[in-house]
């Protein structure tokens, strides 16, 4: 095991009706907060006026602003900011899901770093002082941005995704009322397991050795993905599966599952690539890149892959037969995405197969144009790149 | 599942060598600590001149207060909270396990809190506003105070041993270097992985339903356990090894593995009159202790004690054979605790059978002469708590 550090001091208050509590919850921590929601659903769905309900009852003004996107982008985060700050904002509240969140964050760092331009702190990887606190009522896990270190922009005017990692980025609180999800539609819920599990994958499949304990840690969230996950979206109301799914969302991506490891991200970051030129959603793009990936790199650690296929995907335990069971855990892989809903081919997600050199070009290079290729299992560069995308077109 | 609060505020500092890197972490934290310890083991191994080179190094004053026992007493906490108002000390730092780590936690109750007696905070359970901030250089794992909420104290006049859980008793900082683990003893560390696997079992045994998330990394971290545990206590050198069991200790005991579910504890208070009246360690104690409650409760959860026998003990799935199975179950866990080379009997801790009948009484009863009943999963009455005592005699 590598030595590591681990913060994670999200409050998290879980359960049913505990986001007409958020008031209360808040009291202690600001007197006026920015409301930061995505679609109009929130509005008309009543959530918005019961979280504003409770922000009153508990003596808290706020002000309100709507309107981000999957994939947000920069534009709102700077108008976010400049607002926030008109109005004397304490607090960041996002009601929303990870775009919403990964959004706040980014006007939370504005606030406190008001000499930087807030692309360029993501762009460039700026340093920060820290960030205003944020605040999470979770509409759609998946993300796993509730409690995360990580916030992801997208600039449309650059065509451009960036992510920014820092301690200060985790938010305060986080208010996760999975009867809030019941009403999801299925083919977001199934993005969001796949998700889910994928940020268990980018810490599980590493070259670290003793690492036992996570590793069990990560087969057990892995399986209870794997079993709840269909559950929820076979029926969203199926309240119970969702406290299990919900739970699990978080600590995929808290990175109590990733301590003391060498981490792999290599199919997050092929996927963003996806998500800039074609908006694909994220967890659709990654339960059709893993598949290719493993695929592609199993045998840099056959090992690994060969607990994958007979811990997580509950193939038969055959010592004698590795490549066998290794292709057939994948296979099971695929079809539990399948099961999902999920496609399994990236023209499916709109992607077009001319653009994959270029693709391939542009997520394994740095901006000056020299070599930086991805992924901490096995260095994935331009050419292997290539071929990923294209088993995966 | 039941709605919950998780909050973990504690930064985990872990891996070789981290010991010697308190004073940076401390340095943004506190000018002048108090550095608490117990027996003069830590200043006869080195351990303690390189935690004040460290801080020294670092510009952090400090002064210091050993002495702490096992079941530590409230009188050196009270010591200790008249010293560190003298010297304006703003953080306890203990160096040490369990002991220390409880033994600081009031010491830092008690400076916040100057004008309750810190014996009545824990005897009375009186509200405290909060708590100056504690951090903890880990010499032995196995209380899991570490990242807990808790502290128990013992106050050796009265012959009583009370806790006291706040959310402001989780440490800000926590050092977790496993290299200083390969001297212990080895009673010591194979009673510390009953300690832990203990914490698990006071959660995993409950009557709450759609917990199989907790339920799954529960027994994850409980098969860890059984495994490394063993490892540790056959080679305290084993530092691969204690780098399982140290973070399962830690996640043992910070509730990650408990939310959202009615607990049971019943084991942990009768083992507290158990080391309050003949000072048995409370891990050797527990070993006794649990087998013996587990063969008089399972029939109110035979499902519960069914998965521990064959997802935990690793015993045949045999549904139509499950009493039998349970006990198997039970048996392998008292075969693994004698494998550690922990006692299976009480008597051999030392334990009076005279008293067995009053503290049947003391602990079921509060002082005003009122039933009180511990445990969650059965309700155990003075009769239930002589008979388990009587089986474990």
């Amino acid at each position: 095991m590598l030595n590591f550090e681990f913060y994670s001091p999200t409050r998290l208050v879980f359960g049913k009706g505990t986001a007409d509590q958020i008031g209360g919850q808040l009291a202690p921590l600001a007197k006026k907060v920015l409301v930061h929601y995505g679609s109009d659903r929130v509005v008309k769905d009543g959530l918005l006026k019961r979280i504003t309900d409770s922000l009153t009852a508990s003596g808290i003004s706020y002000v309100t602003l709507g309107g981000v996107i999957p994939n947000p982008d920069v534009e709102l985060v700077r108008e976010g900011i400049a607002l926030a700050q008109k109005e004397h904002v304490e607090l960041v509240l996002c009601v929303g899901g990870g775009s919403v969140i990964d959004s706040g964050k980014g006007i939370a760092l504005g606030l406190k770093n008001p000499g930087l331009d807030i692309w360029d702190v993501y762009a460039k990887q700026l340093e920060t002082t820290g960030a205003y606190p944020v605040a999470c009522v979770l509409t759609f896990p998946a993300a796993g941005s509730e409690a995360s270190n990580s916030t992801v922009l997208s600039n449309y005017k650059t065509q451009q995704k960036c992510g920014y990692n820092r301690e200060w980025n985790r938010p305060v609180l986080s208010v996760i009322d999975p009867s809030l999800f019941e009403s999801l539609p299925k083919f977001q819920i199934a993005a969001g397991v796949a998700d889910m599990m994928s940020h268990i994958f980018e810490r599980y499949f590493s070259n670290t050795e003793h690492t036992e304990l996570s590793d069990a840690l990560s087969e057990a969230t892995l399986r209870t993905l794997i079993t709840f996950g269909e559950k929820v979206v076979k029926n969203p109301a199926d309240y119970d599966a969702w406290c299990q799914v919900a739970l699990s969302g978080t600590i995929a991506h808290n990175n109590m599952l990733g301590v003391g490891r060498e981490q792999d991200w290599a199919c997050h970051k092929l996927d963003h690539e996806l998500t800039a030129r074609f908006g694909v959603t994220h967890g659709a793009g990654l339960a059709v890149l893993t598949p290719a990936w493993m695929r592609y790199v199993w045998r840099v650690n056959p090992k690994r892959f060969y607990d994958f296929a007979v811990r997580i995907m509950g193939q038969e335990d055959q010592p004698k037969a590795v490549a066998a069971t290794i292709e057939s855990g994948i296979s099971a892989l695929e079809t539990f995405y399948s099961r999902l809903g999920l496609p399994s081919r990236l023209v499916k997600l709109g992607v077009d197969p001319a653009q994959i050199a270029d693709m391939a070009r542009v997520v394994t290079h740095a901006s000056d144009g020299s070599d930086r290729p991805v992924g901490g299992m096995k260095k994935i560069f331009e050419a292997d790149a290539k071929v990923i995308y294209e088993k995966a077109i």
